[in-house]
């Protein structure tokens, strides 16, 4: 059954190579002022800083550059939203991937905002106005380039944020997949991984349909086997394109249409995570998903696992539940060490004497045991997790 | 891979029981002269036009009503233009299925024209405005309130237009599949048979991904199955909420962003079959479908086929391609048996002596025969295909 949902994605995909010659006539629809966004440089290296500029000449270009992963409120917020304002920014441009486009969107509603943007990005004043956000998209992963949302910290409280709010849709996304070529191995895969666990939170919550189901299996066999590809040969077009369209589908309810909600218990443990430990996002996902499948699997959860295990992964029906689902359960741990994602938190560096901190962390911020939830998991069972993942 | 493409649905959405409610705040944004569209009084038995009218209290209505399948330009797109524009109409609110909404966007656009509303229909004159469109769905079908089209007949001359602009996407769509639990057994089959066709008539193109497929594959698997159920049981809300949510994904491009564009040949056909002989577009299409794929089965698209029979229809991959593409022709002809279509166009009233002018009328109107379509068809194949459908 489609519970009730509303839905509304209104950014204008822009999807191939060589779609960047629009961006003159899509930014200048909303003024002449840029705030453009990037992050360390490497779209410098890879010639699409030097495009960009080229294809805006007579635009006002201010820059605001730097934007780390797991971007921060403060700097990089404050000084986006202060430049908006002193220079009466029209339109932000964000080059880059999630990060660089998370800090952005919130940087378009602060400016907007005349009080402290974090009243804003933490839900406690609602957003009313937001500049227009145009990304051109360089790392197939988040999803942010067609979602409402996104993930700020805010260090001097030791805070991490989702911040979700219509006005936070991209006005319009340019994806050309072969600006992906020259993504690493390592961000190749933590990219797919966070895409995957995007799914897959969205799979594991009281199923919808056979539509919902069938269109996230699709996802899921999509990204799996795309970026296999993509890691031997990162120019392979197909994949890279594939990936990339795939991960634009990851955050924004499509996937999940009238399905229930599952509150994202693996992002909640990973937000504690990279919090304390700064580690890459999707490498942390990967590496718990599989615990946290072992941890939830039960009697009501395992027909979420035999889907999988059928469908996605075409294992025989007439084995056992339990065993379809523990070969499903294993199958995920097998395919993340396939694409090279250490297995272990351990070897991120994330120090087994801090679980207790965390998990305090994690209960006070994300509330994983909601009875709303489809697997509610409290304090025993996140501490079960996180050791059997370290 | 994922061939370029723009894609855009601002469209929002509002699924599921009692979504009406927002109703007055989501029309009273576009302000209060609302030109309520139906068609011929199913909506009043139904309850809805009462509720609509207590909903829309204090806003001033102006109606048309007696909309008619297959709807025309003259009068109904003239004359609801008309109303616009003498009464100062600010949104149309369109209450019935996809030809009520379809008649209302032609509507929307002519309102904001002040020469021949023709010239935008039939592409002589871009769009440049529209008044907003609303629509609450009374039958899942055509999926017009989810993209940005119409089908409008020219009676005058013997023409009928798909009429697409982005202009002509609803603002807001209200899906409540309880509405639909009183559509007759013959309106599902056929409504079905439209969406199924929808999806077939993307499918049936330079495929585009792993991705691609398996959400087309979801689509018809879903509304296969759930008619069925629908069938039996009109008031089951699991299988009607599916059908509606599915039915909506049919014509905006999402279900094959990034494909091959095939032409939508059998809808050419039908368009055909409906301009000489007005039957349901969705029964013509039905009865089409198993014959034009016997028609275009070739050593290019027998991949197609081959991946509808292995992933749908669940053959066994050890079976020849050709048996297996065999096997997919004939189970899609028996499903439309099982749901109740008259598998010839015999019994629908089509009469063979026709079937000369009704190719001309094909060949003039949608060109069927390009060389850039996946598998053109020329005279002699659209003369087989009538011939076998009749």
């Amino acid at each position: 059954m489609i519970g009730n949902f509303n839905y509304f994605t209104p950014t204008k995909l822009f999807f191939g190579k060589g779609v960047i010659k629009d961006l003159p006539g899509v930014v200048g629809q909303y003024g002449k002022n840029v705030l453009l966004t990037y992050g360390g440089g490497s779209i410098k290296k890879m010639g699409l800083y030097d495009e960009v500029y080229k294809l805006l000449e007579g635009f006002n270009i201010i820059e605001l550059s730097g934007i780390e992963p797991n971007p921060k409120y403060d700097p990089s917020v404050l000084t986006g939203a202060k430049l908006c304002k002193e220079n009466a920014v029209d339109v932000i441009l964000a080059v880059g991937g999630g990060s660089v486009l998370d800090c952005s969107k919130a940087i378009s509603a602060c400016a907007k905002y005349d009080g402290d943007g974090w009243d804003l990005i933490s839900g406690k004043v609602k957003t009313r106005a937001a500049l227009p956000v145009i990304d051109v998209i360089t790392l197939a992963a988040t999803g942010s380039e067609y979602d409402a949302g996104c993930v700020i910290s805010n260090t001097a409280i030791n805070d991490k944020r989702g911040y979700m709010d219509d006005h936070l849709y991209p006005v319009a996304s340019f994806l050309d997949p072969e600006y992906t070529f020259s993504v690493s191995k390592w961000q190749t895969a933590c990219g797919t991984a966070d895409a995957i666990n995007h799914v897959l939170e969205q799979f594991f919550a009281t199923p919808a349909s056979l539509f919902n189901d069938g269109i996230m299996i699709a996802a899921l066999r999509s990204l799996m086997t795309n970026v296999k590809i993509a890691l031997k040969d990162p120019a392979d077009y197909a994949a890279r394109s594939e990936l990339m369209y795939v991960c634009s589908w990851g955050c924004n309810g499509i996937l999940s249409n009238g399905a229930g909600y599952s509150g994202w218990p693996m992002h909640s443990i990973e937000h504690a995570l990279s919090a304390y430990f700064d580690i890459t996002h999707g490498a942390g996902l990967a590496i718990i998903t599989p615990r946290w499948m072992r941890e939830i699997l039960s009697e009501k959860t395992v027909e979420r696992f035999v889907t999988l295990g059928v469908s996605l992964f075409g294992f025989d029906r007439s084995l056992s539940d339990s065993e379809i689902a523990d070969k499903a359960i294993d199958a995920f741990y097998k395919f993340f060490e396939e694409i090279g994602i250490p297995m272990s938190l351990g070897e991120l560096g994330v120090k087994e004497d801090k679980i207790g901190e965390m998990v305090d962390h994690i209960l006070e911020n994300d509330s994983t045991d909601e009875p709303w939830m489809y697997a509610p998991i409290g304090r025993e069972a996140l501490v079960r997790i996180l050791k059997a993942s370290m």
